[in-house]
């Protein structure tokens, strides 16, 4: 029982890596494969642009023939090269933005999502319409700060707590915070909007786990 | 750190709630609430009619306002009484069907689904509109077994294996399977398929560990 | 030719039962089942919470098994129990709501709603995903006003009348009442809209009258 | 208490028109308006090109201009005209097709449809996705047999009772008679599918008296 | 290699075809079939109502059967009479409307639409249902001024540009004219807005061009 | 007038770069940018898997920052990097794939896609997504057959004629053909299926001709 779980990070910020890595931390157990969380140094230091996004799936294919785990995770909430990666290992592979949308789904019917920025939203909704769940977005609002802003522990607060309010009144019943460098403000979301709070790390996480566990299952049985 | 997840089994029978306790024990961690699967004495020997469905709404509200926890999970793959149950307490509610069909859609587009029998079919067709899916599902199959031959681990297989081919042909990419009661046909149904299985005991402690961790997240960091 | 259609009040308010008797008077015929009004003493005073629209359904069934009658209508605007009342009996079942929203659609494309509170909107949306037509609806705005001010004839007219106004700015072609006890205000929605109203339990009425004498039709055939 | 609905069928047949009166007689009764029927005698003898739907509008629109009534109902089970009808007269103007897709789904969720010929398919998919619910609809088969055919009482009864019994099989949870020349056949596809049926000139007939009764409402309430 | 593509616009507007040609004369060339615009003089002087829309039907199927050509384009931006002329020719038959938002879908993934009258809406959205396109429609903005103001080169210029940013506003990112009548106005739309504009009579010019070049390939091929 | 239309072919097959020169060659005229067409020469042979569609992207981006044009078409019918290469130029930049879709939409309702392999499928439907159409789709049938079977101007066509029947009865009222390397089966396919056939070359070009033509068009105007 010595597998792990990969989380790959498409982007070289190393403080977007730990980030990720804190949030799953308590994802850890006897019984469960580890998660470890790596990046791509050779990645641009955000997925700002479809260009980004398109990049990036190359070398996710290539970490992922490089380094054997029981699963991968894409560490980025637009699930870059999702398809290609999973066309190149026989093992799951899950991204954190329709493993955040899922989990949303199991708490609630309308989800609202918090962006990174206005750029983001194509790419997010091209994978909420591969899901068939386009029309269960009850909002979808952009914070458009530069990301070490985003990930101040203080300086988004007001913002990201207006976001909140915002898609409450526009109907949503769960949040999802809509990028990996929003793990701290988890807080600040479900007191402004007195909601569910999904953050896509932990989604992911928890999705691997459930893939790795339930392969396991058969084996576990018959021993 | 010392809460739990209560698993309800709506149904009477001790060896579902077995199967239940058998399939999420691999969930179990030092950071992670421990899980625990109770049933309704009072309710049906299974969930079989409309009839039964609404009618254990009203038992599973009483049992989550007697029993405290941090997150509930509705141990039956119809979601029954999971509206009313989310009005009773502050604590997530989850559905083990709409957990399982959330998790297949981390997994790929289209999926498809072997039910326990054709009355199940109208009930999880409602619950796939609530979640705005259903066009991605690719087929659905009834066993129409009792609920004893669909327990036994040999007996049912090669209905299973057929199912689960005959969803591949229709185009599903993963298999959800339907009822409780499967959870030991994990591994035959991933052979017969070749694709992947979401045994829904499980999907729902994942989802419901997720809700847990995540509310839990905001005091963590602020520690 | 002396069958009745009965009219089923889950609720225990005689006030909202005499409504619903008054509304469908009209539909009287030599040729036509008569149209008979009971309730559920044991019922709740209101259907407010989703603990009460799953509770109701049982005491449903055992009053269907009770009282025969060539067609059943359930007289409450967000359906409750349908589906197991369907299941007690081999005879025509009706909802009011279904029954509203389907001659909304006989009307117009676009409808909008009026709603009793807040709370009915996701029991209302369920339904409408039933029937598919989730998307034609222009708006649903709830009144919010306690009952005995809704049923009383003038004091939630001018609500009512801004109400309907919105609809209307909506882009709402027709207007559904959502609660057995506006009856007494299809005037002032019809005034205040300029569009045609639909009273849902006349709906109801006229739904269950076009099952029995279609389903006596080929009887008269014969004969 | 003396106006009336007008049903008038925008074909020249004279046993359509005879057809149709007979199928709506038992909606009679003193608080309810007559209903009466004519015909276009200078519309085609069936509807069975798109030029013919077209054709259709305009003398139904001057026949509308010159019959006061305080309903109408197009008397032909593809709508044609309804919205320039609808143009032409402040008073309710429904469609047969629409008024028996509603009927069907105030029975259950999954409607079929036995039509006249494959021809008339693209004109009520039209009509079905402007109310929303092509999604709803689980199958349609024509029969493709000549009106003679189609109104005689035996001769089409074996390929009526296919049509049921495939329909049924495809899933559908109550039948559509997609046409008003087969009011006869009510009783062979009820038997044929064991499921409820909706008859198209019914179904007019109970929409436009609900119209009717529903608009006299406010009158007779302040009376 | 004579044939031509003949635009019928079926309005009685000589300003109105005279704005075709114009818009359409680029669209020529050695290889290409040319293309002709002519006019229904028995037309209303604009399609205004749905009277209007069912009643040129008739009289654009004659001027079809009357005037051979490889291709026809209904030149109006409802497509009136489509169906039928497709009925009556088997060349192909274009509208100037789906050819416009077809390019549009080409270009963007959400398209807003510039309308003349707000009594152009429901007939613009039967249309983009028979596509089904509705839920990619960001917007529908009418202009709601007289033709001749429309077609002033300068006098609707404000508010059109206002319709432009409003659709911009709403989360079009592509604009479609919805009206021949506005093609002098393609600068002042692509200028407020900042998008791409879709000018429907060269939009049924591409796309009727295209229909016959494709039709025509087989020959070429083999010659 | 000088501009000129750039094809970007994404695979290194001359042959496939010639067919699509040979396709478009009608589309020239005194009024219209020429069409030139190119290809990356660093690409795959053909776009067989993810990786591949991932991968040109980047190459096509760069080859349009090199090469200027009036406007862009991406020379292969998956559509790859469009959004990457919309981001690196402010001239319109088209797929082939979408540009065949939208040219069906204008020639009836429902159309049948012939792939190229079954591996094609998730991306066309992706494509589709996004344009809002899947539910217009009739049928995807793959061939399944190398790309130099593919091309052979004998070879192909048994298997082609089939496949387009097999649409036909499925309900397709058009045909896409799903590769660019099918321009030469244009004949075969309308031949078998007794319908008109879109060849995506062809249709890639009017959509960029037109997109040209529209935004020159203002300029046109005021000279």
């Amino acid at each position: 029982m010595h597998g792990r779980i990969l989380i790959i990070n498409p982007n070289s910020s190393q403080a977007c890596t730990a980030g990720i890595r804190e949030a799953v931390a308590p994802f850890a157990g006897p019984g469960l494969p580890r998660i470890e969380v790596t990046q791509l140094d050779e990645g641009p230091p955000a997925i700002v642009t479809w260009r980004d996004w398109f990049g990036v799936a190359e070398p996710l294919c290539r970490r992922i023939e490089a380094e054997p785990a029981e699963a991968y995770v894409i560490g980025c909430v637009s699930d870059p090269g999702l398809e290609a990666a999973r066309g190149v290992t026989g093992k799951p592979v899950v991204g954190m933005f329709r493993s955040a949308v899922a989990a949303a789904l199991t708490r609630a019917e309308r989800f609202g999502i918090i962006g990174f920025t206005e750029k983001s939203l194509p790419r997010q909704r091209r994978a909420l319409q591969s899901m068939g769940v386009e029309g269960n977005m009850a909002g979808w609002i952009p914070l458009n700060l530069p990301m070490h802003v985003l990930t101040d522990p203080i300086a988004p607060q007001a913002r990201i707590a207006q976001a909140a309010r915002q898609l409450a009144d526009q109907g949503a019943e769960v949040i999802v915070l809509g990028c990996a460098g929003m793990a701290g403000h988890v807080g600040v979301t479900m007191e402004a909007s007195g909601l569910p709070v999904v953050e896509p790390c932990q989604a992911g996480a928890a999705a691997a786990l459930l893939a790795v566990v339930g392969a396991r299952m058969p084996a576990l049985l018959s021993a």
